[in-house]
């Protein structure tokens, strides 16, 4: 593999991904990452602009932030590109009424939306709230519906919680796909409307930015196949196999955040 | 479409669904579907050999035997291939010792199977168990194994209940198998070997048989993989659109069990 130096030379911006890479969720809130509190800090007073790119969909954005802030990130609801917003406004734009499954922690982004005599449903991190029965209800919608529009915010296949892996939103989103017979549109990383979105948010152009993540298909893979480098760090989700994935090969394996940004303050913008 | 005469000929044995055939489920146990009772009973005073190929796999055969005759069928656990005992065989014939992630109901087909320090997982239509702790303490069993195993028993969409459309134990064993990047074996319909040992213990060659069905796909479509004749019966899970499917082509469609019965005693062992 090329030095670092050459794999990083023009990053002008970042993208951080937030669970896994700078906290591991878990009861009661979650807890940092060893090093991302400082290796946060330390990026956003260098040139390099930073952006965070996120899946959440369990907690609003303004809970998130709440929640990072105590943990002792610098972080604002301005800086932070997530799933519900974006899903928010396409609903809007394409007049769709729908059937949410979601948390009860991200149910206010969608206050203003209609969600009376639905024709979609809306998918997130749903947690306990994927019960059978309320699984049911949203392939019952999807069944009755003439055309059915299944959006997902994100496709993940599962997260890392501080008491073990937990499945994401990707496995139900895929238990639907394949009871009704039809694809879901995904709202969030990987989808390459919601990178691009968050490159605009950034400010720079793909082939100078980079993607540090903890998911070798939904960072790495997705953020490269929109023009950007990606970094993988080695931990929340990560496990060994990633680095020998059959797919997605990232531009760098890095053991935490803090090695990353080490990495991009001695070799970006050069 | 050729005559029922020709699509008929030579058929000398019957294998019948239960669930949307003769029934359908609801709370209670269930109701059965105008006219099969005496059409079962028809078949069976006939040269015709019968026997049950079902998925059901909420109840122990002998429960799914005993509700049957209470509705007035006349049936014999000797009579039914269902996937649960198939699935007892494998798993002692392997060494496996399942994680079960099954209904209370059919629990009891398992007593005799060592599920001590699990080396695989094992699912069934568990209804209200698809909890989120249940799926996910699955997916945690088949994570930490070095070779996942996950057996489904079924890979059913959804079935119909009194009350409506259910989703079936494919929609997450889908879920499993996407969450885990592997892929599941499947115990019952549409596997060859499930429809080989209906087959076999039916006394009957493939080209001699026909299998009846309300699911156009894990009925129809896997029986006739097996080189059987099936007819689609437009009750149970049934829906308009199976009549179109882009890849499965029932030998006839039929509006019940009694249709099906009728056109058999006129045409099949000629």
């Amino acid at each position: 593999m090329d030095a670092w130096g050459k794999r990083l030379a023009g990053v002008r911006g970042v993208l951080l991904d937030i669970s896994g890479v700078l906290m591991d969720s878990g009861d009661g809130g979650g807890v940092p990452i060893a090093g991302s509190v400082e290796a946060v800090a330390r990026l956003k007073q260098s040139r390099l602009k930073v952006r965070f790119c996120t899946n959440e969909s369990q907690k609003s954005r303004g809970k998130l932030v709440g929640l990072l802030r105590q943990l002792g990130f610098d972080v604002s609801e301005g800086e932070v590109t997530a799933p519900a917003p974006a899903a928010c406004q396409i609903l809007k734009e394409r007049g769709l009424r729908p059937h949410l499954l979601v948390h009860d922690g991200v149910r206010s982004e969608f206050d203003q939306v209609d969600t009376s005599n639905p024709n979609c449903v809306l998918i997130a991190d749903a947690g306990d709230g994927f019960s059978y029965r309320n699984v049911n209800k949203a392939f019952q919608v999807l069944m009755e519906l003439e055309k059915p529009v299944l959006i997902s915010l994100g496709s993940g296949r599962y997260f890392k919680e501080t008491s073990g892996l937990m499945l994401d939103v990707g496995a139900y989103m895929k238990a639907l796909e394949y009871a009704c017979g039809i694809k879901a549109e995904v709202v969030g990383k990987p989808s390459p409307e919601f990178f691009k979105s968050a490159l605009q948010e950034l400010g720079v152009q793909a082939n100078q930015a980079i993607m540090i993540g903890d998911d070798i298909v939904g960072d790495v893979g997705g953020a490269q196949r929109c023009g950007m480098r990606a970094l993988q760090v080695r931990t929340g989700k990560f496990r060994p196999s990633d680095e020998r994935h059959p797919e997605v090969k990232a531009d760098g394996y890095v053991d935490n955040l803090a090695e990353a940004v080490d990495l991009l303050l001695q070799h970006a913008d050069k």
